[in-house]
């Protein structure tokens, strides 16, 4: 291998990226930055596209957002070559930008909990810019076939999906609720389970996402608008027991960072069941309204609680996606574009997701 | 096989067993029954030791109690000897007094919540009698060399125990915690966890009971009575990290039917860490005080509730007390003491258990 | 409930059956037998469609056959109610006619290895006959909406199938191989891993299957008749490395009775892959040709015995059916046609598979 | 940190190691070697012990063997601070020198079958060495309080012991047999299987290694000397069947590279027991004498291969030994005796293990 190969010949000495002026807030401006030469083990990528995900988090002025995103390797650091990785190939990164490999979490395959985890567009720069650094082990491969754009959005929404349905304990042919299944979490993991894991989907969410989750290969669509949404769920689960002949979901995956989600769900478990609590309620902690142990052992359910997923699921993810299983709703969005998308978002007016096209040509201005 | 071999010669007519006078309150009285025949896929038991667990239930009058005994098979039911029991076997009777085997728990080995259950002692008369009927498939056979004054205690404590041992997903070498160490189900966990099981096991109790989880081979004991209860159990915490090596216990079984308890153990689980819910509290019902789905997701914890435990179970418990691994500290009583222990153990000082001697000469006054 | 809600009014003394004649020869005839009491735990089935499979067993003569079949409730024996059966289901009797639920397999659900099991057709009179006695407890229920005929040759070869995919450790989304996969096992399994369980299949078999295959679902079919069919099967590994983008096959159920097909299975299996053995093969014991220690250390293979499935496994097999996702393509045939189709079946130009109409009017001769 | 923190002051710029003068002969050689730099994520550690093992394998004059040692960190390559290790911490090499950590087997955590693989002592300069390269993230910490002369042939030897046992599917109360107990391997096996996990082991061997046999904690030890060895094993299975109350061994583990090992070792197993493949026979490649299809289908056996163990199992096993549950029969050797203790191997006579003492005044000549 040539000294050649092991870059691209054009990169720039700078390039553009989208940092929070006010972060908290949604006001974000084009940033000039200095390309970075990759170090020992880590690779240089040219992004094409970043997900969107959630709004500005409170970091600090100046940090670049996006924590899922897709491009092409454009040169190596030293010893990055022997981990895989080539110039020119197309790889993702994921909300966990760097997982240690080699921590307690690590060695049982719980990265989303690496002991030296960084996260993407949080501890690290993020996906919102055309060059970044990342890991070589830890990138993820993209299939040949699969567009960068289709990829983007599943490398933390989908994987984290993903990862909770394993984690569901459910087998095929088992009843699974996904709460909250028209968002953008839910409306993944309607479809990983149902198409890709022979799991029998009930999706839960306010009446207007009817169409969204049939369209995600949902067997039933409960409009939870339409309940009585008292804590204790008791109308929901005769929907729910009316669904699976009486006998209840085997699990449930709580996508919603909603307290009233959590409560409901241990009622419409079957025997056996699994709760894996996935979005997480901000205010106060509150625990899940009916924890009881009288009810945990009568049934003898189980909550489990799924953080991300690990670097094998972000692989099975990707080759269930490019088989056509899972399709990510989106809408390619300029850089210019970004603030309107937030407060679009912010609304809760997004249809699917918004996906940022990083070569836009709206960046030359 | 001639009719002689299905049935012992010398089955009385009646006999004696201790009922419930006002139950929910001390007050038994000896009456005489008449010995049922056994029907299609029963057997007559005549037993010889009960073990004595709970106070009279709020069950009705006249109930016979007990809920785990050890006998020998007097007579069978018409194609029970098909079922691989034999007039003259020791076996034993457990807390499930019939489990059905079909019903969708019990074809995934949940007998503790099989649809169609019959407690003993509760919904079905129990041990406290001389002879009981018995599900031919469904009693246990007791292993040759273990007495049965060592096997009663064990067939709903010992199960029980030990189910939920295999349920926390703890695995040889791992750090697990009991709570509630020195009572009736901890001192049996401690001993199946650490001498069976390969776990390593740290007793929570009040300080009198050291001796006692010592002896139950706990590496670690920690005096609650010494900490401030909180519900965040943050200095119980410090404890258990110490004694982990600053990593925290990979499962905590909760014996103790006390919300503090529940509260403390989520907070020095390691990541992945397991609850395995066994005490139920009494009560109004009140959620385990820091299931909060972000402590959940952010450890990835599990909580999980276990129901007694399966035939399989009775089987492996029984083996490993006949191998010496697991004792009960008992003492013998006879039928007239009845009251007298269970006002022993609701005064909160029997030492051990109790275990009743249904052969003892004290019923012929 | 009354006397009359446990049985049909029109039980007949007498049914018809096809028993062999001369065991292991195509030889069978019609006979007329008492129609038998249901003893203790048992129930009379009126049995309206069988499957078929194997030729006549060498078995006894007089044997009635038949492995498989469906019919409806008709009576029921002492104590059978409570085992949840009622006159008037509908229910499957499978390979395993008998299982005790209380042996050390039976406890493990491992049924087809049942201590004290009775076999359809060869230990007990099969399903070739209008009435049966089957176990209250051990009859399958079958899903509303399967019709009978559908469901019958599912009970012994869907069951066998199923369970073989459970057992391969495969997750969804992994490439599983079907050796013999036009077979009657074979073409169920391509269904139930495919499109039940999220398999990706590949099926191996002589080129005229290659509709069948296709049709069940298989992604992609090898016509193992153009291969150099030599034991180390190298150019069928380089088809099926080709189909998996050179990583091999995660399992592999080998359902041909057929040496060849074992030896070539370790070597398309890709690290820690397996390989289940469903078929066994006649004549001498010949051990799996390449299973050499050094080639399972140097791969971490495992290859695991499956024999029939649990009760459990049918239910489950059967609620697939019922969704539409598995499918036998069979012809209805009538009692006088039996000796004929055993020929048909000889010759190996059987289409798919053969079921009997037991309600037919040729039995009215 | 200072960059002296970052190394030793003293490390030398040659330093001693034994090479292969001809490999598959015994005959080796001090040499002098250039001390290395560490690279990006390596590290340079100082030997103090190495363990045996084979033979000299035949592989390229000059090759430095050993691959099992324990030592200290004395300087650290650019970035492996970041992965976790420290100047000064006592860490392992493995016959595993390096896994990638990022291949498909390295993320189900088969590192011994990692597609990037390098051994020690073969691909790799060994432990044969007073100073080795290793990847940061590879080297095993070593248990404070565990001295470094009873680590070091626990980093093959006990790893692969612990990983089969684990690979057996055994739980805590099920027989397990280790043939070829007295080994290196098996004596380990026993003690981590028997004290550590919970297992009954059953030591096969022959009749001189009894005593060891005993004191590594086998319950029951076979003289498979005094067995006839035919190839169907009737006698020996005789003796683990009387061992085990008539039900055959959950498990058993082929320590020995020896075809009658194996063969014998299926007839033994209860239903749904797993052997597991360790030993590799030299010579031609040949099948497992009896892994016939219809003995897999009958009894539902198990045959899986495990390769040494992963990073995890590392830990595990040297947590177990600082805890006195396994130890290591070993005698300390000096450089200069290397060719005579690989001669005493040779000949078979070498009780226990031998481990070399690089800090030996030895190498002072």
């Amino acid at each position: 291998m040539t000294v050649t190969a092991m870059s691209c010949k054009s990169i720039p000495k700078t390039y553009k990226a989208l940092a929070y002026k006010e972060p908290g807030k949604i006001s974000t401006e084009v940033v000039e930055l200095e390309t970075p030469e990759p170090k020992a083990g880590e690779v240089l990528v040219k992004l094409s596209h970043s997900g969107w995900g959630f709004l500005p988090e409170p970091v600090k002025a100046g940090q670049v957002g996006g924590h899922e995103g897709v491009g092409t390797v454009a040169k190596l650091g030293p010893g990055s070559e022997e981990l895989g990785v080539s110039v020119g190939d197309r790889v993702g990164i994921k909300w966990i930008a760097f997982a240690c490999g080699s921590c307690a979490p690590c060695l049982v395959g719980a990265d989303g909990i690496c002991e030296k985890q960084q996260v993407s567009g949080y501890s690290v720069p993020g996906t919102f810019q055309q060059y970044t650094l990342a890991p070589a082990h830890y990138v993820t491969p993209i299939p040949d076939g699969l567009p960068s754009e289709l990829a983007a959005p599943l490398l933390c929404g989908g994987v984290t999906a993903y990862s909770a349905l394993k984690k569901s304990g459910a087998q095929a042919g088992d009843w699974v609720v996904v709460a909250g299944a028209g968002g953008g979490l839910g409306h993944l993991a309607l479809q990983l389970g149902g198409r890709g894991m022979g799991f029998r989907m009930i999706g839960l969410d306010m009446g207007n996402k009817e169409e969204l989750i049939k369209i995600c290969g949902a067997e039933v669509f409960i409009d939870i608008s339409k309940e009585l949404l008292g804590c204790d769920g008791q109308t929901l689960s005769k929907h729910v027991l009316a669904a699976t002949d009486g006998k209840g979901a085997s699990a449930v995956v709580v996508c919603s960072p909603n307290h009233t989600a959590y409560a409901q769900a241990l009622n419409y478990l079957k025997f056996n069941g699994t709760l894996v609590c996935v979005g997480v309620p901000g205010g106060d902690p509150t625990p899940i309204a009916n924890a009881y142990p009288h009810l945990m052992v009568a049934k003898q359910l189980r909550i489990v609680g799924s953080s991300v997923g690990s670097r094998k699921d972000a692989i099975e993810t990707l080759e269930m996606a490019s088989r056509g299983i899972v399709k990510t709703h989106y809408r390619l969005e300029h850089p210019h574009s970004i603030d309107e998308v937030f407060r679009t978002m912010q609304a809760g007016k997004l249809q699917g997701r918004a996906v940022l096209d990083l070569e836009s040509e709206a960046w030359v201005v």
